[in-house]
C-alpha cells in the first residue's frame, strides 16, 4: 500500500468537549486500520495540548489542523455549552469550511452538528442533534429528524452522545460493507442491553431543557449578538 | 451536603488502555452529580501526565493513586496488551487491593477484569471480561460468565469494552433507583440502534484470538514468569 492510498479520518477535539461523542465513534474507526489498513485515525485540535472535558479529565489531540487540512472524513463531537462557545470559533469554524469541501464524509456527533450548521453546512438540508438541541438546530435553518443518524449527501450525523457508536458501525459498513462492519462491532463487543431497555419517546418532552440550552447561548455567544439573536430567535 | 456525605467514584487511567472502556461509564457516571451531587468522579493515575491509549490521543488523570486512596467505587478500564502488562504493575495492583479493601464497590470493564483477577480479588468468584480473553480469565481461577455483566458480592464486572455502558447505567440503578439510571440514560441518548443488530454469539468463536491474546502474555509478562506460565497453562 502506498502512502497515495491511505485515507485519513479526522476527529476534532476542542475544550469541554463530552468525551463519548468523541471515543464512542473513535474507538471502532480506529480499530478499523487493523482490518482494512487503508483507513487511519487522528484526533486534531487548534492546538496540540491537553483540554479539559465535561468529565473531567483532559485529553490531548495527536496533530493540529494545519497537520492535517484535507483529511477523507472528518467526525465533530458535541458537548453542552463549551459546544456553544465553538459555534462562535473563527479558526475551529473556518478548519470545518475548509476540511468540509475536500471530504468524501462529514460526519457529526450530538451537538457537534451545530458547529457543521453554524459553519454554514447544513443549510437546507436534514439533519440530527442531540434532542435537546433540536430547537437551535432548526432556527439556523436545517431540518431536524428524530433519528439515530441521519445522511444527507457527504454528511452524516449522530443523535446525542452514545449515538456515534451506531453511525461508525454504519460509516464503517458504508466504506467497507458490512462483514467488515460487524467484525468491528464484535471486537468492542457493541451487543448493547440497556438495564431497562431502549428510551421510550413517547414520554419525552424535547423542550423541556430548552431553559437551560438558551442559558448557554446567552452566556457563551455573547461576543456573536446576530447568531445568538438567530439561536434565540429573537 | 458536608464533605463527609461526598462519595467518589474513581476510575483507573493507564497506558495504552482502550478509551472507550473507560469514557464509556466515565461519562453516565460523571453525568449523576448534575443529579444527585452526593456523587463525584475522578480519573486517577499512577503520575499526572499524558497517557496514550489504542485509539491515538493521549488522555490525562486528574488525580493520582496517593490522592484518591480510599473510593467509595472503583472501576478499572481494560484495554489488549497494554493492560496484560498492568497485570505485573506492583504499584497499580497495590492501589487496587488497597482501594478494594474499603470499598463499596468494586467495577471492571472489559479485560479490567483481568487486573483484578492477577491481584488476588477474584479467586473463586463468578465474573466476565472481553470474549477473546475468557481462558486467561478461567486461568487465574475465576469462573467466566458470558454475560453482559456479572455481579459478584462488590465485585460488577462488564464484558468487553462498550459494555461498561450498560453496567454503568446498572451501577446508577443499584446506587440510586430506576428513576435517575434513565434519567442519565436520556441524557446521553443512550437509545441504542447497531446497524445490523446486536451480535449473534452462535456464529462467534471465543477462542479464535487466543493465538493473538496468548502472544500479549508472552511479550508483555516476561518479568513474571510465574504469573505467564499460570495464563499459558504450561
Amino acid at each position: 500500500m502506498s502512502a497515495e492510498d491511505e485515507k485519513t479520518i479526522a476527529f476534532i477535539l476542542y475544550p469541554g468537549l463530552t468525551p463519548l461523542d468523541l471515543i464512542g465513534p473513535l474507538q471502532p474507526l480506529s480499530g478499523l486500520r487493523r482490518l482494512v489498513p487503508q483507513w487511519k485515525t487522528v484526533v486534531v485540535g487548534e492546538r496540540i495540548e491537553p483540554m479539559g472535558t465535561d468529565a473531567g479529565l483532559s485529553m490531548t489531540p495527536e496533530a493540529s489542523f494545519e497537520d492535517v487540512p484535507n483529511p477523507n472524513i472528518f467526525v465533530v463531537p458535541g458537548g453542552g455549552a463549551p459546544t456553544i462557545k465553538q459555534m462562535g470559533n473563527d479558526v475551529l469554524l473556518e478548519y470545518v469550511r475548509r476540511a468540509a469541501e475536500g471530504a468524501e464524509i462529514v460526519a457529526s456527533v450530538c451537538t457537534g452538528s451545530l458547529i457543521l450548521a453554524s459553519a454554514g453546512l447544513l443549510d437546507g438540508r436534514n439533519a440530527t442533534t442531540h434532542w435537546a438541541y433540536h430547537t437551535l438546530l432548526e432556527r439556523l435553518g436545517v431540518t431536524y429528524l428524530p433519528e439515530r443518524w441521519v445522511e444527507d449527501g457527504k454528511f452524516v450525523m449522530s443523535a446525542g452522545v452514545s449515538a456515534g457508536i451506531d453511525m461508525a458501525l454504519h460509516l464503517i459498513a458504508r466504506l467497507t460493507g458490512e462483514k467488515i462492519s460487524r467484525l468491528v462491532q464484535l471486537g468492542i463487543e457493541y451487543d448493547p442491553h440497556p438495564p431497562y431497555g431502549g428510551i421510550d419517546w413517547s414520554t419525552v418532552d424535547r423542550d423541556m431543557l430548552y431553559p437551560l440550552v438558551s442559558s448557554y447561548v446567552d452566556q457563551e455567544l455573547v461576543d456573536r449578538p446576530e447568531l445568538q439573536n438567530r439561536l434565540l430567535n429573537r
